[in-house]
């Protein structure tokens, strides 16, 4: 396969999240973003999922760079684990630099860090790369054209067609339109929205309808973001100074990204538009503006807990208008849900998605893909940054557009799509897949943990303890049972002592015919297990842990 | 407060879920609704939460009757835990009656069951009911008028105004009115969807769209939707006769429910309509219609199964057409969204909510609470089936229309209420709260169990075993180390014999100062902890399990 142009998606396939794909040509590959991605509900006390590197690792000596299309987490939050095995080059815009450096200054990682501009043309090996601008719901995001020995492929990042983007910097058409004049071999698109009829509506849009809200407020106004959405801040900065309010920042993340957004020149508003938390007492009400993460109800963002009663500095009052600008991300709903009504019940008018449209999304909707299209005309696509369902409704859109079923490839993690100057195939695959992060520890959560720890979350746990002399066939200690998480052990007293009872029943009798530990166990454990079920209907894990008596 | 009409809502109050309404007159108490809700995320194990009827038990005697609206699980789910302990006569409409029986069957519990019809009055002691018609997702729902010696309260049960309900029953505007002009003292109204503007859509008007959906598909239809929607279900009947399909009933609780309401005569259809599942093979694609369950994204269910591949008959293939005639309740839009995927890509067409409008709600919007305010006027009102933001949006519409803010009461789960001819306030409050349900146990799982299974579920556990001898401050046998959903035990051996170390030097040196259990215990547990954070950042329950060495 030496003369062709590999592509081999590590993450973001079939997924919305952990975004990595891989181009290789010959000897060289440069790997487009490095993200996470947040846990299923039932992956208990995983922190994060990323991409399984394993491809990359066996292929160390030819990975030359990492190139990133924007800051998002889904995009570069794989990054720090990613660098420590992997430590090459990472390329990106200045914004996307900015906040990637604030993360690894967090895990202690030194990398060598190229900032890159839209328009830029970069030339890493056979490879040349250059940087379009697109529009998306964080600033400085960039789309890449791969130009390679066996053709061009347009990788489009996240992004939408936003005819009045809060910078004035629209997508870079004229650079689309270049590249499908002069014949694009293959595109990678954004296929998030590729169900959602018409145009995505223009980040402007959300700025007027805070005007509005802005305008008729009587007392403090809240207003809950993506830290990350500097655009959607910018307009909150913009709206409260037309009112004569003043904006304070709340909340990890969201001081953070308004710190390195404004360093770098991408947020603008007068010093006097900005307040202190702590000054916040000498304003009236009419005149604060509190900007603060928890747009998805997350536990311990800010404003879960002004909902909560506890934070340090701010309490909701009656009067306050809280406005959720955002959509709850699938599977935060309910959490979502739950602030919205402790802010009620504290006396907050609450403003969401739904009642006033205070949220547009990033993410370019059918028409946008169709003119995408249009302007590029590329002879195979593969549809990304989208689930079974969006991939599949890309594919149908094309359809409709005139393309060919072949057209369009249907691509998971760790396929290896082969292009040749006129073909585009699927040709086998390589190991990819989840790594799951839990606290320090990378990949050393796995089904086996996962499977014990939901067993342990529906039924908790029964320890059986015995010390035994097998030798003599005699019970030395226990048997003791200790539960957690299985039932109330004050109302259970019977229930328990029955079960020790039955145990120590069971041990006796077993040491009577078997020496060996697993067969001990074994005698112990199914009896139990039965006996539990049968009075409660519950299978909590069971634990014998029988003990030799030392022989000193 | 002798002469003095009560209400103590043990359910349903700042919650949607497991409703259970108390009114109480002197000496006489009469229930209306017993349900049960699905547990919150955090719940973890728990199958159901059902009210807490410390109160009814305490006043056993004077409760006099159950009286049902409708046959929904949040009204009467939890009546075979509350019969048990509370043997009284039921009340409800046939279909509602029918339904419960099938619960109370499969609990072995024989009640007091008594049919009442829409327009029926039913006297129990000082109270004389009116039942009145209303609209609502499943069909024979009804309100209640309850007249006292105080005055009358307005039950209105979960209802909507459709103008044209399926069955051609409209909700009973005549005595809604009649009400109104006798004087109605207090009403205790549905906020479900309090924050909606305008009105619910019709349930005929997912008809039209089954028209639309049922003419273009090309292969089998799948449809599915709650079990208990009997009239969507004679929707798709009706639709596939007009195509000339058959349908066939897949999952449990849908063949059951449409059994009791086809034998009830709730549901209707040529028998030519009916194909039971094993004949489908018989016919071709395009004359199969299949009313599943699943519509929840239920791992269980028939749907999830046939788009997991793993049901026993049917296998989704391409041509397959399946609507989801529902939207998610919140907390499973990510179950559903999978099993939309997984459905793609076996090849079906996927319509749900949002793509074509498959589904209506069953509860009242805004307009229609105006509306059915205007036609009572009651002098107080009680916001019910709603969480505290659907309470404050009811209360805020009342304001809109003229009400005084006093003339809405904020009412909790356990607040007692009371009514004068001329006041209503909240007066005390009594024990209310929620009862976990978890196999056969019914409260025996409460907070310590919960917060257990909760650290179980992100760290795992960590077993510690030993023998001791304490008079002569000896380890017997052990310590040895077990733990599950911990870590990846294989690749972690180094860490688990560091710990074990850790732990026999910590247990014998405490045997040198100590002798009772909770300092050995703890003399064990602190420096372990403190070792596997340091090394991981994680925090397992660790169970220090010592035995004392049999003395014979």
């Amino acid at each position: 396969m030496s003369d062709k142009l590999l592509l081999v998606p590590l993450g973001g396939m079939g997924e919305i999240g952990k975004n990595m794909f891989v181009y290789q040509y010959r000897d060289e590959i440069v790997v487009i973003d490095a993200g996470l991605k947040f846990p299923e509900d039932e992956m208990f006390g995983v922190d994060y999922v990323i991409p399984n590197i394993t491809y990359l690792l066996e292929n160390q000596a030819k990975v030359k760079a990492i190139f990133l299309t924007h800051g998002h987490e889904d995009h570069i939050g794989a990054l720090p684990y990613v660098l420590k095995q992997l430590p090459v080059p990472v390329y990106g815009t200045r914004l996307t630099i900015g906040l990637l450096k604030i993360k690894l200054d967090e895990h202690n990682i030194n990398a060598v860090l190229k900032e890159v501009k839209a328009g830029e043309e970069v030339k890493i090996g056979s490879f040349q790369l250059t940087c379009f601008h697109v529009n998306h719901s964080i600033p400085d995001s960039i789309g890449l054209a791969i130009k390679t020995p066996v053709g061009t492929i347009l990788h489009t990042g996240d992004f939408k067609l936003d005819q009045t983007p809060v910078d004035g910097k629209v997508t870079d058409y004229f650079t689309l339109t270049r590249l499908g004049n002069e014949g694009v071999l293959g595109m990678l698109s954004d296929a998030t929205n590729a169900h959602r009829l018409g145009y995505t509506k223009s980040e402007r849009d959300v700025g007027k309808v805070f005007e509005d809200i802005f305008g008729k407020a009587k007392g403090r106004l809240i207003v809950a973001s993506f830290a990350s959405n500097i655009h959607r801040i910018q307009q909150v900065f913009d709206t409260a100074v037309r009112f004569r309010r003043k904006v304070a920042v709340v909340g990890r993340s969201m001081i953070k990204n308004v710190e390195v957004a404004t360093e770098l020149g991408y947020l603008t508003y007068p010093d006097s538009a900005y307040v202190e938390i702590e000054e916040l007492d000498s304003l009236a009400a009419d005149r604060i503006v509190i900007v603060s993460t928890g747009s998805q109800g997350e536990p311990l963002s800010g404003l879960t807990r002004m909902a909560a009663g506890s934070h340090p500095r701010i309490n909701i009052v009656p009067g306050d208008t809280v406005i959720f600008s955002s959509t709850p991300v699938p599977g935060n709903e309910k959490l979502v849900s739950k602030v919205i009504d402790s802010l009620s019940k504290a006396g907050a008018r609450v403003i969401y998605q739904g009642i006033a449209d205070v949220h547009v999304s990033g993410h370019a909707s059918r028409e946008e893909l169709k003119l995408l299209i249009n302007m590029t005309r590329p002879k195979f696509m593969v549809p990304c940054h989208g689930e079974y369902q969006h991939q599949a409704a890309f594919s149908d859109l094309a359809q409709l557009m005139g393309y060919d079923a072949s057209a369009v490839l249907s691509v998971e993690n760790g396929h290896v799509v082969e292009f040749t100057p006129d073909s585009a195939r699927v040709v086998g695959s390589v190991t990819a897949g989840s790594v799951l992060v839990d606290g320090i520890g990378v990949g050393d959560v796995g089904n086996v943990v996962l499977r014990d720890r939901q067993q342990l979350a529906a039924d908790g746990v029964m320890v059986v303890a015995a010390t035994v002399d097998r030798s003599a066939r005699k019970v030395i200690a226990g048997p003791d049972i200790i539960s957690r998480g299985f039932v109330y052990v004050k109302e259970s007293e019977d229930l328990l002592s029955q079960a020790e009872l039955n145990v120590s029943v069971a041990l006796h009798k077993a040491l009577q015919d078997h020496t060996d530990w697993v067969a001990l166990r074994n005698a112990i454990r199914e009896p139990l297990a039965n006996f539990l079920y049968e009075k409660t209907r519950r299978r909590p894990m069971i634990l014998p842990v029988l003990l030799e008596a030392n022989r000193n």
